[in-house]
């Protein structure tokens, strides 16, 4: 593209290193802002810079927090003993948002990936394993993607744990709710029937 | 969303007002940043707010320029006579990368909309005319969306100039190159089919 502003060459070339972000889309976005206000631009700005340079995670868990520990692990009310192994803080606001759990969480920050050259010392699984150790927790609950760095991760963290004898779940694979059987594919639908429930004549249309 | 930052929640928040942009992917770029180095975050902010302060428009076309004169006012092999009036400055940058136009253009800022309250004095139709009145132009080129919209500040432009008599177009409406008849919209293919030219025993490909 040809732009006729270094200013604006730069702005968008910045814009376009954002992921799923293209340069055209870019263009579209730093127009969108010289339309607006300039306080709008300044507050965008401000929030990011704000965010990157004063973010902290949680002492515990390493979720995302304003304050040492987070809301969740300062939660009195919260299970300690019960602890959900989660790749990053968005599968935490995945599981917060069903109200269905209230344990607390463990945020890995990744899964092992010798191809993108993450291993185990990359993650907080150090620390994981730490408080297994310090006998804190009874039950771990393994929440990562079931892809084979997910099932990876699992493994080497079970293996790190395996001495303790704790408790230690998947969460359930299956169809989703709602979903058509005819659509779903061979292996969810297959693990789901291996794994089956009994059934109890009521059930959770949520 | 249930965000344990307040700090996040507002970046995300402020990222999910560009256009496009909804909460979820604005969550994915804030995230994103925050894997990466302070600098960048840094980077694209000051990126943002350095071109949103110090933006300027060419006194002459009303392009986005660094200097008083844009790049293509003050490039003395264009043809100031001729002059291609568009919406926005993407549409400059879009007939500049064909690299067949040598004219010169004025930027118009938008369409005539009563629908989006925007009349023909928040646009530059003023100067246009008042650059037209001076004598300056020979030929104005009209290359605005065939919208509605389009059409009717065509018109309106159209009627503010008639008087001095220069030559008008409005860029030609056809079948795209290598796109098949069949899947034309029949307006397009009608008027090209009108709008038909000689043949010349050649063609370009691109």
């Amino acid at each position: 593209m040809d732009f006729s502003s270094k200013l604006l060459e730069n702005a968008v070339y910045e814009m376009s290193q954002l992921p799923g972000i293209g340069k055209r889309t870019a263009l579209r976005l730093v127009l969108h802002l010289l339309k607006q206000s300039e306080q709008r631009t300044e507050q965008l700005s401000s929030a990011l810079v704000q965010l990157r340079s004063t973010v902290q995670f949680c002492k515990n868990c390493h979720n995302i927090s304003d304050t040492e520990h987070c809301e969740i692990c300062a939660n009195p009310k919260r299970d300690a003993s019960l602890v959900c192994v989660v790749e990053d803080i968005r599968d935490v606001m995945a599981i917060e948002n069903t109200g269905q759990y209230r344990g607390m969480y463990h945020v890995l920050g990744g899964k092992i990936s010798p191809m993108e050259g993450i291993g185990p010392q990359d993650l907080t699984i150090a620390s994981l394993v730490s408080k297994v150790h310090k006998g804190e927790i009874n039950e771990l609950i393994f929440a990562l993607s079931s892809t084979m760095e997910g099932d990876t991760t699992n493994f080497y963290i079970f293996k790190q744990i395996e001495e303790f004898q704790i408790r230690t779940s998947t969460i359930a694979r299956g169809i989703a709710v709602g979903d058509e059987l005819e659509y779903a594919d061979e292996v969810t639908l297959g693990r789901s029937i291996l794994n089956r429930v009994p059934f109890e004549g009521s059930f959770n249309s949520n």
